[in-house]
């Protein structure tokens, strides 16, 4: 194999193929990155076994000027390979394998041996065959992730709840994510997105990860769905994960369909307010907030304590309190999550008792957009 | 004690003075930031009995709007302390103390209630009434500590050898840094410094931390010095910091006075280079790497390797390369620090055996400036 390609093309793809390789694997070879090169093109490939991400360079692309020399394939050791290309001192650099898998890499008069191993060691990528497709704005999913992701959980106990649950039927895509202290979900209308109806759950570090690499500049993602993997296309990478196996437990009947007291906040004031009262219950043995809403005084303050540091305590500026009097307490990291989610917009509040889920959503559009929340028992 | 002042302008000095601030200290009451409002102006101190920092605003100062309502002192918690001043909702910020060293801190609708301490047991700064003192403008001081305190040692086994020799007289100063390893040196002439003479060793993390405060935007830093304390000041800061007690090591003879091989580099090309061949290097079992310098074939060669990794050799453009021919191997972490301390300039690299100091001095202007490094032993 021997290549010589512009060294900013191949960071950016390197980097990108990179970002499904954990050094953490037990795999040895998976901490390698695989490069292919046929005669049209390279083809680079990171995987964990969970996420694989192929970012491929065609010679047809300009801006890379890929000279292709003679095609063939290796494994070499990614972290090591990366920092090599980045520090290279010249534009250009040349890779040239030899048939013992030692691979050199020049630029200019820097010349690294560094050894590789054999490609056919390294595993195949699932096998996606799936003729229907969904197909979905960048942007669209890329909020989707971010808004929905916050409230995956990280325990392993119940492995279903690490992942979204993503439902598409009849052009509309709901997405659920709880880790049973909290939910987030998200319903969005897709024109011409495709036919088939598809229900899964995606791991929510898949979808994290997947979120980062979408940019301004991706316009549309190809979803190609197969028995247990999912298939992302966008620009010039695949982006595959495998999909979590079970039920994912109805979360339709979580979501409290009435209120006792309703009110509504400016998200970024309340999360900044939301920010002071946890500098404080962070340092506490509970991390807790409470809120206080006074629909008679017109008054809503958040209290925040820690018994070796102090106290503080903020009235809250709101657009519209009504309903019952209520003292409630929660997890503050849980509400900055969730308010961080909504961007600057309005929200409403809706509660019902100290110890019952509440729930926030966007003033305009309550129906698509739900973050909830479980209280805390603070006595 | 009452005060309202414009947060901002807190905020830098509160900065400032929390420096010296460590979490690791002893004594609990140095985990405080002690506040000192008198007639006329805040004083923030903050001390980890080694280096104490001292930030004044003054009421004159427009742009901090300090309004004094009633002159008193208290030690707050540094940390909590920071993050609430820096989370407050509003411009300015009022700070109010009780008779049971509780503070009131309240900007806008919050108001945060925290535990303080009496300012009577945090420690007296040491009194420094020199007469006489040395004058040195703030980026000058600057560039001496950070070319020289890179040969500082982290080893506590030496302690005299943590620190930075600085020797002041017939108006020239002469600054030393060596871990037995390596060894920095600079020298410059002062005009109007001062007439007395000094000879003093200060603790390298002083001057680390001191040269990160001297900002392009201060003119002159004064320095005055105690039996066992050295205080500089500037702009509205007093940054104080002890003195190592001892003998500083005659350096001078450590230093070669002639060579048998002069090759001169770019310090930046060179420093690049080394940079890749320390990619492999530092990961074997020993961190080095090889200069080969032949003078017949006018080439200069630099080697780095790792056993499990691979290897890089590199073709060095240099200047001029003359003497006798040589192969040296040296800790590329030092070369790098060292060709760091030079930026954008020609270096002479003068050497004489394989196992003997070589130095590293400005082409122009070798007399002042030179770093010297001992290479290591590979046979």
């Amino acid at each position: 194999m021997k290549f010589s390609i512009r060294r900013n093309s191949f960071i950016t793809a390197l980097n990108d193929a990179q970002r499904a390789i954990s050094s953490k694997t037990a795999i040895d070879v998976l901490t390698g990155i695989k490069i292919t090169l046929s005669a049209s093109k390279l083809t680079l490939t990171g995987s964990d076994a969970d996420i694989s991400i192929e970012t491929v360079i065609s010679q047809e692309d300009e801006k890379a000027a890929l000279q292709i020399d003679e095609p063939g394939s290796i494994v070499l050791p990614a972290r090591f390979f990366n920092e090599i290309v980045k520090k290279l001192p010249e534009d250009m650099m040349t890779i040239t394998i030899d048939e013992r898998f030692q691979a050199t890499i020049t630029s200019g008069q820097a010349e690294f041996t560094i050894n590789g191993l054999d490609s056919e060691t390294y595993p195949h990528l699932p096998e996606i065959e799936a003729d229907s497709k969904l197909t979905i704005a960048a942007d669209i999913l890329k909020q989707i992730i971010t808004q929905t992701v916050i409230a995956v959980s990280n325990q392993e106990s119940r492995p279903i709840l690490t992942g979204i649950h993503l439902a598409y039927s009849n052009g509309e895509l709901l997405a659920v994510a709880t880790d049973s202290h909290r939910l987030s979900q998200r319903k969005i209308t897709l024109t011409d997105a495709g036919t088939q109806d598809y229900d899964i759950i995606v791991p929510g570090k898949s979808l994290s990860e997947l979120a980062k690499m979408l940019g301004d500049s991706t316009e549309n993602v190809e979803i190609r769905i197969a028995e247990n993997q999912i298939l992302f296309t966008f620009a010039n990478t695949s982006f595959y994960s495998r999909l979590l196996e079970g039920n994912y437990p109805d979360t339709d009947r979580l979501i409290p369909q009435n209120s006792e007291t309703t009110v509504e906040f400016n998200a970024v004031d309340l999360l900044h307010s939301i920010e002071r009262a946890s500098l404080l219950s962070h340092e506490g043995r509970n991390n807790v907030v409470k809120l206080s809403l006074k629909t008679g005084a017109q008054k809503a303050v958040i209290y925040g304590n820690s018994p070796e540091i102090g106290n503080v305590e903020e009235d809250l500026s709101f657009k519209k309190l009504e309903g019952n009097d209520l003292e409630i307490s929660f997890n503050p990291d849980y509400m900055k999550d969730a308010l961080s989610s909504f961007g600057q917009t309005d929200i409403t509040m809706s509660l019902t008792l100290p110890l019952r889920p509440f729930t926030l959503v966007p003033t305009e559009d309550g129906a698509n957009f739900v973050q909830l929340i479980t209280p805390v028992r603070t006595f």
